[in-house]
This record gives C-alpha cells, sequence and structure tokens, in this order.
C-alpha cells in the first residue's frame, strides 16, 4: 500500500479517523478510477457513487460551494435549487467535460431502462480541474468506454495519487491527483462518518505547508519549477450519512476552504474551487407519493463539530493527494516531482 | 368595513381564498399597527407577529428573498444562514429603521425575561419603506412606544390601507400602504393556507395594472403626479402552516416577483423589493434536546400550488393595499390620491 | 415572411424598438439555427454570435441570473465569477447539451488555431430546454456537424418560431421556440439598442396572457392539452451596446422576469429559467498587457429605463417565439398548435 | 507603543508591508475609538472612515462577503446591490445595533446638512460581535454621544487592542479586539496598499496558532478557559486604494478566510464572520451628471496579488489584536488573559 501523510507521523486535526481514513467510510460510498497513461496523455476519469442503488431513482440531499468559480463543473445550478443530487459524480480533464456528461446521459438512461425507468431529464455532474501542464488536453482523451470502465472499477478501498482524473494533476507545482480522509462524529450517542475525496491541481510550491510547517519555501530552492500564479483547481467531495438538509450541507461544504488555506493555497484567480456535498441520511425518491415528507435533520447547534471534521477531512486529504502520488514525466518532457522523494520518512 | 379589491368584482388568481383573505388566515399569525398622523408625519409601524408563543424560544422555519436589494431592511442575513426567524417582524419608514430595531431588543429582552430566559444575542427583523414624499422622516417619529403599542395592537383581522407603517406609503404614485390576501392550498387532503402581507410604496402611476387592464395610463391623464424613476420599496411576508424547508421557502419568496410584475412594476433601480417568508409547520426550539431532529418538509414536486398560491396573493395584495387606502395629504401640502376614488364601482 | 405579435395590432411596453425588432439590433451579434426536422426528432440547436469577431480572444462583460434552477445550462459559474463571456452560445435540448458542449469546445479550439491561439481552458455556455414532449431525446439527434452548420448560418435578420433549438419546443402548451425584440434606449443623448432572444417551452395553456388579456382560458376550452404542472423551461439571452459592468448587467438580468411573468408564467418548479446577458461596450481582450484598465459603465442611477427595456423585450420575445411557429406533430403523434391559428387576425 | 506581533519575530506571508501596517496606510483611511470601561461594560464602538471627505455625497465602490452568516451587521444588501458604500463603518456589540445606526442616521443627516445636502435615504453599515462574555449587553451601553466621539477621535496611527468595540472582545477565548495589518503591491510600477482592520471575537483556546504553530494546544492546559463551542464572530474591514469593481473586490473579500483559518478558525455555527471590502480607486457622486461614466479597474488576471494581500493582512490583523490586547477582568469577575503575557518575548 501507498504510504499516507498520517504514515509520515504527521497528525491532522483532532478528530479521530474511520477506519479506511477515506470518503468510503462513509457507508455505501465507492469510487473508481479509469487512468489514461500515454506518452501524449497523462489524464483519466474518476467517479465517486454516492451509494449503491440507482442515483437517480434514489436521490440524495446534497449541495454545493463555489469558493473560486473560475471552472466548468457542470450540474451544480440543479443541485441548488433542489437541493438533491441525481447522478454519479465524474471528475476529470478541463476539455473532457462536454465528453464525460454525455457518456454519463448515456450510462444513465441504459441503467434506468434497466429498472424501466425513462429519463427524459437528468442533471450530470462532471467536475474538472485542468493538467495541460502533463497531459496534451486536445487529444480530449477521455472516451465514453472510459467513464463506464471507472464505474465496474468502483470500489470502497480505492487508490490515491496520481490515477484516475489524477494522472496528470499537479498540486503545489509538485504531483498531485486523488486524496481522501475521514472523521468519526458521535452524535447523540451514535457514531456517524464524514468523508472528504479531493482531485488536486492547484497552488503554488512556495506555500505549501504541511501540519504548519511551510516545507514549500525550503523545496523551492531544490526543486526548479516554472514561475507562474496559481492557475490550477480543486474539487472537493465531502459525503457523511450524517442527516442534513440542503441548506445545512451548504454551511458544512463552506468549511473545505478551512483546509484548503491551511495546505498554502491563496484560492488564486484562475483556479476553479468547487465543492459538492452530499448525505445518505434521507432518501428522495423519484416518485414520491406522499404530499408531506418526513425528514431527519441535525440541530442546527450542533454543527460545530461536522464542520471541524470537514475541515481536518480537506487538509489531510489534499496531503494524501500529494504523498500518495509518484513522479510523471508528461509532455514536452515536463515533470512532477513527488512529494515523498522530499519528506524525511 | 373597507371595500377590497374582490368587492370591486375583480378576481386575481385561480385558487379558493382563506375566510379573511389575510395573511392571519395561516392560523396563530397576527398584525398590529401603530399609525401615527399629525402635520409633519404619516408614519407609523406595523408588526407581523408569526405565531402566539414567544417567537424567541419558538423560532420557525424561515428565507429572505431580495429582488432588488436597494433597501435597509436587517435580519436577512441570519434568516438566510441559519433558516429560522427568531423575531416579531416589524415595518417601518427608511430612517426609523434603528430605533424600533432597538425598541424590539428592548421588546425581547422583556418579553423573555418573563419566562426567566437571557437574551445575549437575537436578530430583529426589521423592513422599511421610505415614506418621505408625505412624511417628514427626519423627525424619526416612530418610537420604542409606538411598536410596543403595534405589538399590543396585534389582532387577526387587522385593518389594510393608510395604516400604521403604511400611512405615508405611495403606491403606483396613489396611496399605498398595508394590504393583503391568502390563499387555500390543498396537500393529501388536508386544507393549508398561503398568506401575503406586503407594504407597498412602489411604481409608477403610467404602469398600474389592475387583472391585466393597464389602467394607469387613463389615470395619468386625470391625476398630476411628479416626474420620476421608480424609488419605491415593498416589503412582502410570506406566512403558510405548509410545512417547509428554508431552502423550499425562499423557493416560495421568489414568486413573490410574480404578483409585483403583474401589477405594472418594472423593479425600479432605487426601488427595495424584499421578501421574507416563515412557515409555521415547524418549530424550532431554542435550546433542543435532541442531535438529530425529525422535520416535515414538502414533496418538491408538488410545489406548484404553492408557487401560484404565492403569485396570487402578492398581487391581490398590493391591490388591497391600494384600494383600501384613503386620500393622505402630507408635508408641504403634497396628496397622494385613492385609487378607490377613481374606480368603477 | 412571418407575423409577428405587432402586426396583430398589439403593443407590448412604452418604449421605440430597433428597425429589426430583434437582438441582433444590437451591432455585431448574429444568431444561426440548425434544425433537425425527422419523424423522430424536432429539435436543433441555436447559436448567438455576441460579436464579429472571435469571442474566445476579445472577451465581453457578461452576467448570468437563474429565476428556477431546475435546469443543465453550462457555464453560468464562470461568468458569475469573471464577470466575462468568451463563448458562442448554444441552445438546444436537456440530453444534447454533452455533445453542443464538446462541439463548442472542438470549435474554439479551431478558431483559435487560425489565429495562433492555443486554448487550453475554456468556458463553454450550452443552455438547454426539454423538447422530449415533441422530440425523441434518447437519440441526442443534434451532432458536432449540426453546431458547426448553425454557425455558419448565423445572420442578422434570423428566423424565429419552430427553428433549430425551438423546433421541438412548447410554450403555454402551445407551440413555442425561438422569439425575439429590441428596444432602443436614449442615454447622453446617444440611441443604444437592448435586445433579448428566448428559447420557450413553459408555462400552461390555462395562464397564457396576452398584452394582459388572459386568453388561455379561452383557448383551455378549444384545445384538448395534457394535464400538468409546469415542467418547461426558458432561456433568454440579454445583448446590449450599453457599457455596464457585470454586477450592473446582473440587475438587467434580473427584469426579465417581469416580461415572463405577465405572460402568464408562474415559474414553475420543473421549469429551468435562467437569463444570461452581455455587453458590447466594453472588450477584455484575452491578454491585457496593462494592469490597471479603464472601462465604461453606466451611471446607476439611469438603469431604470434598460430595466424597463429588458422587461418590455421579455416579454414581446415570448409572445413572438409563439406568433411565429407554426404547427408541429411530433412523436407518439403529439401535437403542439400554433398560437396564430387562433389569434384574431 | 504596544508591540505587535511582527515585534516577536513573528512573520506573516511573504509581501511588503506599508509604513504603519495598519488599514490607514490607505491614503485617507481613519480609524476612531470610543471605549466604555466601567465595572459592568466594557464595551465600546469603533468607526472606520472610509476617505477624508463626505462619505454620502462621495460614495465608494464596495462590496461584502458573508463567510458565516450567524450576526447581524446592517447595510451589506443594499452594498451587494447597488456596488457602493456611502456610510462610515461603526462595529459595537451586538445588542447595541440598533442604537449606534440610529447615532449614525443622525450623524450622517447633520453632515451633510453642512453642504445643504438634505438625506432622505441612507444605508448605515454597523457592524457586531457579542462581547457579552466580559460586558453587560443589556445596559446597552454606547450611546449617540460616543459614536460622535469615535468619529472625532479618527486618526490614521489609531490604536490596537482592547480599544473601542474591541474593549469586551474575546478571541481564540484570550483577549481580542482590534487589530490591523497592511501590505504593499505593486501594479504597473505603481505601489498600492492593501489594509484590513479586524475586530476578533471568534475561536478556541486550543485551536489557536500562529504562524503555522499551534501554541493553543500548549496554552490550554496553563489556562482555565470555559468549555463551549465557537460563538464568536469577526469583523473584518478591507480597504484599498486600487481601482476595483464591486465583483472584483467580493472576490478581494473572500480571500480574508485564508488568513482566518490559519490562526485556527473552523468557522463556529455560532460566529458571524462577515468582510466588506471598499476602494478608494474610484470615487462616485451622489449626484452624477453623466449617463456613461469611465471607470478604472484591475485587469483581472492581475488579481493574484491583491488576494495574497488580504490574506497576509487578515493573518496578521488577527494576531495583532490578541497581541497587543491587555487582560480584562469584566462582569461576574469572568477573565480574559492576554496573549502578550504568555508568548516568549
Amino acid at each position: 500500500m501507498k504510504k499516507r501523510i498520517e504514515d509520515y507521523g504527521i497528525r491532522i486535526g483532532q478528530l479521530p479517523k474511520g477506519p479506511l481514513n477515506k470518503i468510503t467510510d462513509v457507508k455505501g460510498v465507492r469510487v473508481g478510477h479509469f487512468t489514461v497513461d500515454t506518452e501524449e496523455n497523462k489524464t483519466g476519469v474518476t467517479v465517486i457513487l454516492p451509494h449503491e442503488g440507482n442515483i437517480y431513482t434514489h436521490k440524495l440531499i446534497a449541495a454545493s460551494h463555489v469558493i473560486n468559480g473560475y471552472g466548468k463543473s457542470t450540474g451544480l445550478m440543479q443541485i441548488d435549487e433542489i437541493g438533491t443530487l441525481e447522478s454519479i459524480i465524474a471528475l476529470t480533464n478541463t476539455l473532457n467535460v462536454g465528453l464525460v456528461y454525455d457518456a454519463l446521459v448515456d450510462y444513465t438512461i441504459e441503467m434506468c431502462a434497466k429498472e424501466s425507468v425513462k429519463v427524459y431529464t437528468y442533471n450530470p455532474v462532471v467536475c474538472e480541474c485542468n493538467d495541460s501542464y502533463l497531459n496534451n488536453v486536445h487529444n480530449k482523451a477521455v472516451r465514453k468506454e472510459h467513464l463506464y470502465k471507472a464505474i465496474e472499477n468502483a470500489v470502497v478501498d480505492f487508490e490515491e495519487g496520481d490515477v484516475g482524473a489524477g494522472k496528470g494533476m499537479s498540486c503545489h507545482q509538485l504531483k498531485g491527483g486523488i486524496g481522501s480522509a475521514s472523521r468519526i462524529v458521535d452524535l447523540n450517542g451514535t457514531s456517524y462518518t464524514v468523508g472528504v475525496l479531493v482531485l488536486t491541481n492547484h497552488g503554488l510550491l512556495k506555500d505549501l505547508t504541511i501540519a504548519g510547517e511551510n516545507l514549500g519555501r525550503e523545496l523551492s530552492e531544490k526543486i526548479d519549477v516554472e514561475k507562474r500564479e496559481d492557475r490550477g483547481s480543486i474539487i472537493s467531495i465531502v459525503a457523511t450519512d450524517i442527516p442534513l438538509t440542503s441548506r445545512q450541507l451548504k454551511r458544512v461544504c463552506k468549511r473545505a476552504v478551512v483546509g484548503l488555506s491551511r495546505v498554502g493555497s491563496y484560492m488564486g484567480h484562475g483556479s476553479g474551487e468547487i465543492v459538492i456535498g452530499f448525505s445518505t441520511g434521507n432518501v428522495v425518491k423519484h416518485k414520491q407519493e406522499q404530499d408531506i415528507l418526513s425528514i431527519k435533520a441535525v440541530n442546527e447547534e450542533k454543527m460545530d463539530i461536522i464542520f471541524r471534521a470537514v475541515a481536518e477531512c480537506e487538509e489531510e486529504a489534499i496531503l494524501n493527494s500529494m504523498i500518495t502520488a509518484s513522479k510523471v514525466v508528461g509532455i514536452k518532457g515536463r515533470v512532477r516531482e513527488a512529494l515523498k522523494d522530499y519528506i524525511k520518512k
């Protein structure tokens, strides 16, 4: 197994972690990758399956939060309006959004056809970061079959680092990609889980900060990186089994920025920083019979620990995305060094 | 009793009305006025009491919507964040907001002291329109005791027109003020009520449209009004006993603009158009014991009829605010004519 | 030429109209259609070219406004964040968004390659309505070459009604589609233009209101329509040569709802009602040399006439989309009648 | 002079500082305090004067950002809508907002009367934190004359720590209050200034982090603090002479959260975290003659350094608010220790 940030003796935050310390500690959540790794292309697609059933016919309460909107993610508007997620979440590279969106349409029509449900309207959620530093994006190398494969590949104990949509991503000018973390939260004597998955592609080397230590300043004297502004993006997916309303989930999503800031981001102008959250605590069926429904929600006064959990998860997930990634050589001989090769064991 | 728009044979919308055709058809809601009517001052304060108990200790789910934010209403930010209303809603004139806000602080501290509840933080909701055309606003004529009186005066069958906060207001350059309407909505065989109260102070005479007929064009040849842009404001309070989440209530509040548009408003630049909605369908206690709560909400697919109800209520409430108002002569001899004196009986 | 609503002696609003009374009265704007009209498919794509040059390298100040977010439009987030439009705007059917998005990516890469500009990031704007009542959406019948053709077809004096993306759309349960209108606004002695183009697919027959007259109630006794809630959508594109900041444009876009309400919409739950506005009054070059720029903007106090212009354009554009459309028979023998066949000449 | 965080050898960020390292390094900005320091009351009012003239007749472009809206600040809605600030900004305690609001109304009417300008509408900006841990808030001890005195007291080299509105505030369960910092930004060879002033009243001791070091964990073993959730608030005022549009300023304000997170905040549920920003780079006169105006703005691609500046200022300003504050004993014998008594010199 790849060593993660905790394996280096680095402790992020105060709350207990889930068994895998991944978003999939939230029961039912699975993550799948398909990686495109050719001479020209370092890219891929990563999917988050929010529960084990059909997410179109059994929607989940959801919310989104835009930290910085220089991005091309689709599906957020309807999540905000209706407060539900009806799509597998797919992550990919910027210029591939259209093809992946279209593949999700096909997949969802087919998936629902098996249950004799006809899909006439559907809100695909595709989020993206720009991997054009290492990847020839003009090829739009992620195709329909890759999305299908990624869904097939979905598992609980998924891989992190330079895989799936993370294959060509850069974080703080080192190799970034997919990272995750989870925290356990106790409410009324019941254990709930908060998990985060990130696709990291943001930040400058000099700003990289690990558990409060500005390691990046030192590394920027050892590693030669291009001079530039932050034109990255980070996509953060928040999952929890705590029952929350969409408004509450939005508040929860807003705390991702805490972890992001602590790793050294200034939320650069050219960086699309998007958070999408969902809760498995209530299921919203596609066709409900009743006019008045009963839903569960958290006592608003008890939100603090959930906020803390998300902030901690976000910080650790970003660090995991970096520490698990290997060095990648991309187009034009461009190199992204791996953090693990520069950190004390 | 004052004649209302329906008494002129004018039918707004398609849904059935509540018994009083007022916001107070929503059980528990009461409205109180205090009117300041002196040579210099035509102004006042109107309060909406959301239920019969202590709204600070028994909060209601609420939402706000800003159609045009050229206004000074207070309390919206916290309603949006926490999704609850913990205050009596007070309406008054623009420069009086500070004093009425402060009076609400005093009132709430005293009201809670009776129940041995100490108030250290409290979110007063004060909305305003600018009655300076008829009223000498520099006097800030609404005082603490007036707010207290308005609360004391609160009743179910309240008066409309040129009363309370509506005393000095102008609507479509005729006399405006307080108006209300309600609609009955059936969900799962149960009758629910949607009610709206407006404080109207917006619009130009030439644009006034009653049930689709642009009466204002004709009236503007008979009545001499000042040439100006729309610098008004309209405050709309939406109440319902349908259980709704804060997100759902915000969607409901957004439909007030339909009624507003149909009466002829273009939502002028200088007009503060604010909607606040609350539902009596769930009570949120100040100190909840449980971490996880059960709340009721409407099946999102059944929202349409509620949207229609609010649109109809808003349109009729605006018309009621005008048709029930009498001609008022204010400062500098300025006159606002009454619609009832110009409409065919 | 197709007869438009004004040709029936119906006057909407008070402001003077542009020479064509279309969005293309704003200098530089062109509109192109490609229509797919087969037994199975009644659909297409419509493009709005914001100016005569390359919109990617010469961006325009823009804004969006979501009236009701039950929709799948792409590109709004970045418009809101950065305040600029860098894409041709494409309109199509719901399940075709991915393919049209991807086609825009290809087109923009190619268009820029001709000027030796490499495109690594790009924010395609695709808006959609759901034409599945008449069109077999599962075919995703709009293909890459159709988008290219639509762009080629772009002209100033474009067609309205059941063409392009409007081929399969329904408005107030009659035939809808593409409509447009414009108004002339005088500022400091200079004539400016405000134009609106709509793709209409919303509303119930019984609510249809033309110039204040609820014609729909009467028609609903003559025309047999399916019983249903409003599951439509309307996309509104606002163009102007008045120099406006992005914040000002957003305020302008918000006034589209006035026209929409007046034609009888209640902004149904299942309807995606999106407005995108752009101004040709300032050009934002892709690579600016200067750190501090000078831009033109309207004196905020003079916004009222622009608001009025948009409200009038929206109302007339919706009516034009209906009155210019012919009866269409779609899948399963479903029929949408044409308004022109039921209105007095 | 009080020692500031930099006097302890602690360096926050990378950019050069202004001469005073305070918000008043932005030319024209002044800050004034009035402190109420009695046995019962530890509170006060602090005012930010945005420029040397009359801010009502010479408005500035402004924006606000709500990080967490559990607060009672007034005036944000109109700032967001119109994009301008027309008020001195006043900071005080929660229950005193009404009185300070009203005092601002009086002050502005009088100030404008001297220039023969009549004020009929005015948008007072009052922000608050809750100092009820040390202060008897029920007295509403800040009165009209105190606001006037604070304005009179306004200077460039103002005091920080437990003064003015900061007298009774707590930060990370130590003494907080007023803090400030500034950074110099170079654009096209010209030096511009970004400054921040904070009123700090948020956070838990165990989370306090200084320049990456979690000092709070250690201190929480030495200092006995009440067990509680974060029910604080922090108000951040951002000033700059860089010409920015309101949309750009909002983006700038959003970066305050970076500094806030780095000092250890999780943005607790009960904490009102509000940012207001203004730019002195364009003046918007109350009555403009021209319909089309020319304004200056930053090239959007050059925003990064401004974002960085705000993030650095926010972090340092929070630390300055703590390190300059002295220990305060408040009501019921409650004590807030001073950070300076626990930090190594």
